[in-house]
């Protein structure tokens, strides 16, 4: 939870698959913990809706994102693919350069607030 | 509906409101029609859902950015202030720096989707 004004940045494809802050998140914290249950748990979020979301991640891709080797009911282990890592990557180089192009605007934005923010 | 890969791009501020895409087409639209039923109409919207994202808006800012004559029980005509003016102008100007700012590595995303788009 972010607690002070930011731009919200989200990749809408065409075939309406939407990649945004809680996808990347997940797959960072598939990388982090080598499954998708286990990226579950840190996200709060059931095993089924991390597949779920995985699998659409997955299916917008030519190469998949995340890589999953065979396991028990649970799935076994989980990692990121290169392709993953280069959609990870990309999304925040893209957060990076929206911050810094847009942040005049965006101090402009601020001062027409009801409680202008400091930074 | 856009039917090709883009970002959606939507500035959430600190109270929890969200400006985006839809609230600003929202501004635009009375600002066309003249009145908030008229620009509910024009986007299928409600009245009563058009009248409460307007208000949502300008309990935001410092100065509301639809100011509104009064009417009959649909309200009277509306238009957007120098405020509303440049809440969109901004909202526009954010758009355009983040496509070019972001252009190189929102193309390198779309060669890794599974129908890559030509441009």
């Amino acid at each position: 939870v972010v607690a002070r004004t930011h731009l919200f940045i989200r990749i809408d494809l065409a075939t309406g698959v939407r990649i945004g802050p809680g996808k990347i998140a997940l797959l960072e914290a598939i990388r982090s913990a080598g499954s998708i249950s286990g990226a579950g748990r840190a996200m709060r979020m059931s095993y089924r809706k991390a597949w779920l979301l995985v699998d659409e991640i997955n299916r917008a891709l030519q190469e998949p994102a995340v890589a999953t080797a065979p396991g028990g009911a649970k799935g076994g282990g989980a990692t990121l693919t290169p392709t993953g890592e280069q959609l990870v990557r990309l999304y925040h180089e893209i957060e990076s350069e929206v911050q810094s192009a847009a942040g005049s605007e965006f101090r402009a934005i601020e001062t027409l607030l009801c409680h202008p923010e400091k930074h």
